[in-house]
């Protein structure tokens, strides 16, 4: 009996395996086909049943094994011979993963995929790092950009990012740190904190922690590459390897604090 | 035996109960007093042992039941009586959450917070919807801000995002959304695709689709209220109920999809 064909468009979040949804444990365990990408965990792959064939279609050592296209038909192929297809993806398939132009593809041969959102390591990676993407006083909210668009350019948001009060969050920019860091000086902001994660949340993170002046020389020495995250914003300055942060979190928020000594 | 003290601070996701991580699950599964949010299911208090003490300490019709500094104290006095407080927050506890005002708190005493990442609403209710925040050629990165700062006021980023290629995510600013829409018209955006969501990922799901210059009426038509997430942008073109939305991709993104014509 052949099988209907579905596709399921599942982010396994931003490295660690504990931080998937239950309800992408749930599409896999019901998978007749997984197409993953680098960024997941392959422990993953042990909740699809046994017979489900595994595929790895995501990138080695920054290079393509698959165009997008090829990743797009081969997902649609497979459906239709094998039943339920996982597109499993790093991180959320609606932010910087393409997934909608897979979702636009499958609808042309009539299958709605179902999307399962993950926790995107745009989002997750700062507070891994005990760093939050808003709190009061100090950020009025987050921006997430791509460092490269489709033509290889840098954003022109970016410059617009530098004047705002918002956390700012580059993806794919590691390489044009030079270039960005340059766009916040222009702004005058030279002293803001920022912080470079690489592998974020998985046991090889790295990262480099400095300002707009000194991180891209902290990133050399300390030999920070791709993938990797920019974070630029008052909240980093929260880190713990900012020595004053704690004190300068209580001065700002005292009426928050001022039971400090009512010790329990 | 005297249980050391601990403080989880634990995101539970959108709202949609299988959209929690198992990080979550398993500091809930070891959980000596739960105090939860409104937004939280009440079915994850389950994952906790029955034992445990459970506390609501949320909002109830839009009214905080507790300030946050006596959460904040009740937080650390309960890890000190009780061993392991888990805090579960709707969303990702580092995001609009006054997470970091807790985990500052807990510090004060002498206690490192575990931060579990979620899956905020920010980012997850438009996908949920069909919407991806950024796709090629349509937006280059997206911007979440809050409607309403410390002050009360609207943050003066907004009407730095209406000028940006990014898809622009507001929350609790429904009830500012003429002031919002008038940023947007401001910069010749009125025909900018809109989308509100009112209780997103729950089965009482709300959603007003429309454009900058017909958003106010629709959500009034609607009845749309609060809690609820404002998304502007291209992206929310590609929403089903827009008729044209897959005709557009396609032609914007005809060298992805040349071999519609190639059927399985």
């Amino acid at each position: 009996m052949k099988k209907i064909p579905q596709i399921s468009l599942v982010g396994a979040g931003p490295g660690d395996p504990e931080l998937i949804t239950i309800k992408a444990l749930k599409a896999l365990e019901v998978a007749d086909v997984v197409m993953y990408d680098a960024l997941s965990n392959p422990v993953f792959l042990d909740f699809a049943p046994d017979g489900a064939e595994k595929i790895f279609v995501g990138k080695r050592s920054g290079k393509s094994s698959f165009q997008q296209i090829e990743i797009n038909r081969m997902m649609v192929k497979l459906a239709f011979a094998h039943g339920h297809v996982v597109r499993l993806k790093g991180g959320d398939p609606f932010i910087f993963g393409r997934g909608y132009e897979e979702v636009t593809y499958a609808r042309t041969f009539g299958i709605e995929p179902l999307i399962v959102p993950g926790i995107s390591s745009a989002t997750a990676l700062a507070a891994n790092q005990g760093v939050p993407l808003t709190s009061r006083g100090y950020s009025e909210g987050f921006w997430v950009i791509t460092g490269t668009t489709r033509s290889g350019q840098l954003s022109t948001d970016i410059k617009l990012a530098a004047r705002s009060k918002s956390t700012v969050v580059i993806l794919m920019g590691v390489k044009k740190l030079p270039e960005i860091t340059q766009l916040f000086k222009e702004k005058g902001k030279g002293n803001m904190p920022v912080m470079v994660i690489q592998s974020g949340s998985l046991p090889e993170e790295k990262t480099a922690i400095g300002t707009i002046n000194n991180i891209v020389k902290k990133v050399e020495d300390q030999e920070i590459g791709t993938p990797g995250v920019i974070i630029v914003g008052q909240t980093v300055g929260l880190h713990s390897l900012y020595p004053q942060s704690l004190q300068s979190f209580v001065e700002k928020n005292n009426h928050i604090i001022h039971a400090i000594s009512n010790r329990v």
